[in-house]
């Protein structure tokens, strides 16, 4: 299950000043729990949790108090390894998740996912500090 | 003939937020019902029904209650395999059997097609709920 | 002479809905009537008109009424090939002459040509309806 | 079924003299006869005949008495639209189809497949004429 | 483990000539024993057998009796998926597996990882049948 | 027709160095006497000559006594511009010309066109001189 | 010096029309005052004038009642060759010339220098006129 | 420690016109006070400062009095070679100093950092006049 | 200085087999002891050793007895940092003391230097063991 | 005229070893004596000297004793600025006047010229020491 407990914050150093952080992990990958466009019943019995999926996730936010820490998002989006999930929960999830973690002016999670079936998705999700 | 009725969708899980997915499928390959720019009437007798077009179908939507289900509409787009229908007719096709299954917030279905008598297309068509 | 009287349209099917087409063409060429900035005038005597020119044009329109037939647009491009015309009044031209052929909502019509004398030329012209 | 019937020849123009025709067909499309690595027995039962796969077909010789003719060859690749056929026979079976007809002095045919399952295949298989 | 019980091959369809099939995976994860050039022991503990490597592979062979089954063959490398495997070992573990399975005239296997502590590594291994 | 005795050579100024002169023109374009594979009658009545072809010619040769110049050696090409002629014929014709006009060491036409009907042609022929 | 008095101008054809015309010249080249970044005073002695500088000049502009001459342009561009001048400077004095020589209604210069000392540089002026 | 006092300025030839400069370094390096992402304690103590950072920083400003001079910009930027800074501390950094050196009516810093431990970094901040 | 003493070794797990190890590091930077090309006196005493360079280290290598250790490879890499080193000394150099570590089969460094002074730089070294 | 005194060399740091030292200068720039083949005779006097060529230039070498100043092959290269010389001309001369310098083991030339009325020119001349 994706582990929410493992991201960390630290101290904004330039609050007095509305500045932009973009985050790209190329390697994002988590598990199909039907087995996906591809993959048939025998196939998830071998790999119980579902077939793989393989993704981009970029993040793009605008730090309120908080930043968060490179090292713990690492962490936290290496959880989703053996998770089974669908592409709209795992975006949605990711932006729920890393806004409870720090509170951010705004918030972007897109996630771009690789082909499946001949057909590649991209999921984008927002969020806005109530102002 | 295309079918509309493969098309199967699943409830939207993130309902109180708006979110956008883009989905792009580079195999799509239909008939051209007169032959098209480059053939002539005793190829037209071969292919009984048309020279083959490709292309690429790029479909963004912001789901209201529903989300298209990703098999279901790799299914759709095969089941204009062997029908005749030109670009135009195609895209428009495409935008009103999406809506007419998820009702979405907006959708958008770009059809970008190969060269054809050196002339390349790209149709680009839009639906908005009324609000 | 540019063609104009080789356009052709036909009904748009799906006149109650804007939607946009862009159509490419790589294969444009013309001559330039002076010879243009890189021939001199023993050159120009052989060529019988000028220069070859060349270019890709971009067209972009969304329909009212008609729509352009996609051959017919071919054979028009294709009758500039031995007439002399500067760049500016090329795209021009077939601004004026795509108008009166299908009456759109909008249209633009992008020259990009090859590099002469070391500089390339981009020529950029568009029409809108009076509603 | 593939109909080597449809290839035509004509007469290599210039016989002594080796040179070499290289020809590239991004539009190649059959279907799988199991559906392939990513279809499920009931999308089989709607598509009757297999899952589309697509791929480049690369096709490289020196003639020897005659030289393909190109429609001809356009004509012969859109015959394996709706058949059944796994890569490793097709890109075979053209290779012998394209021997027969022309007997040139050598021959390569390259299979560049869409990605399948998350693999990529690419087929080649050469004829070389005893001398 | 990698599970090379999941290798299935298929008789050659086209003995009596030698050709040549390439496949190429981009999806290949595995985990590094120590953790790897970027990971300390913390992390490990949590990720219970290493941090997460990625990189793409490819198969290039010439069938001798048997061709390897593609579907086959994409269970095979997910099966590296949670496994603790060196880059050195996990290509030449593939080229013994796969060369076992299939017995082929040659096979080179060459994986090329993702980025680690700013150093990129392509491994590659070969083997020929002895005649 | 293509005009052979627009070539002009002038000496070689470094006879005792053997060395490589590589010429490269995007702009060629000729016309197709049966007007191609793309092109029907009617068309070709409007074009009196047959459909445009388009291509890059590649030139590359080891000079002996003289070098082509550079200036003749557009106008040469451009004299295509409104002659019939097939891409086999084309790229031999060049090289014959050009091989008489030079007399080099060693020369190489490569004949690289446009997709029509789907399939991209590239020809190439060689000379060297004998020894 | 720049040579302004060899710009020319050329009625606009289409007055009635707003349209864009763009220009890139990949070949601008000229010299820096002070040697630039890169060059000790032993150099500059050998100069004579200042270090060699690169660029790209991209021009935009609507013509209003005259059009600038593709050659003439040409030509003034070449007239900085031999010049000491800072990048600003260029830019700006371009921008001066251009909008005297044509009173366009709008016009923008775009200075896209090479890298010197590491560091690339891009000035970018805009001129419109009042209404 | 980040050498502020080594930017220097020359007065703007262009008071009178608002126009913007660009500046692109591809080589900023510095150190990460913790040796960052993929770094552990042994390491940091052969570094004596922290494991290397490398980017690229984007300056775009347009000047009001002042522009940068573009030698001490390099300096400047060289001056945070073996500073140990974190990312967001390093741009927000950079704005301060360029803006307290040229007083600029608008500047932007981009730090664009290559990939740790999987995730690349791209940060932004603006600074703008009061008017 | 660079230092030989952090690399490690580990046993080849596959010495029966030939087989090869890419590694690209693009991350290289060492001083120029005289400032380089680009770099006057005034700016050498402020670095106190030389003026950055940057570079693309490749090394390739087929492993005898012993491979090198990634991580212990990149301290090495990362100990050039602050010395002042000639281009073809820092690849020479890198080559005798990665063959001095491994005794490798066989062993390449490629250096590939960013541009000065508006030349790129690139150094090829190789080893091989006597056999 | 080029200057070939301003050639420096240094002693070979590793004689023992053959290694190759590659050297890409984007910047060169010379006149062509003619005007070249886009320039009239009331353009050249203007230009007193001839049109502006602009190219790249790719040498390669093994070194014996001696090695390339890095510095002093720049203000070489710079020093055909404002010298009318020939493409077949500057590539040989180039050669001749590195050879001459560093008395090397092997070295080639190749000048790749700029687009002159719509072909491309690449000139490749090589040397090898006699053994």
């Amino acid at each position: 299950m994706p582990r929410a407990d493992l991201l960390e914050t630290f101290e904004n150093p330039y609050r007095d000043r509305e500045y932009e952080i973009h985050m790209i992990c190329d390697e994002f990958t988590s598990l199909c729990p039907l087995g996906g466009i591809e993959t048939d019943a025998a196939e998830l019995a071998l790999l119980k949790g579902g077939a793989p999926d393989f993704g981009i996730i970029r993040i793009t936010y605008v730090p309120a108090a908080k930043c968060l820490e490179l090292k713990s998002l690492k962490l936290y989006l290496w959880s989703f390894r053996n998770d089974g999930i669908f592409y709209e929960r795992a975006v949605n999830r990711i932006l729920d998740d890393l806004v409870a973690a720090c509170q951010p002016a705004r918030l972007e999670v897109v996630g771009d996912f690789n082909v499946r079936g001949g057909i590649k998705s991209v999921i984008t999700a927002r969020h806005a500090a109530r102002t």
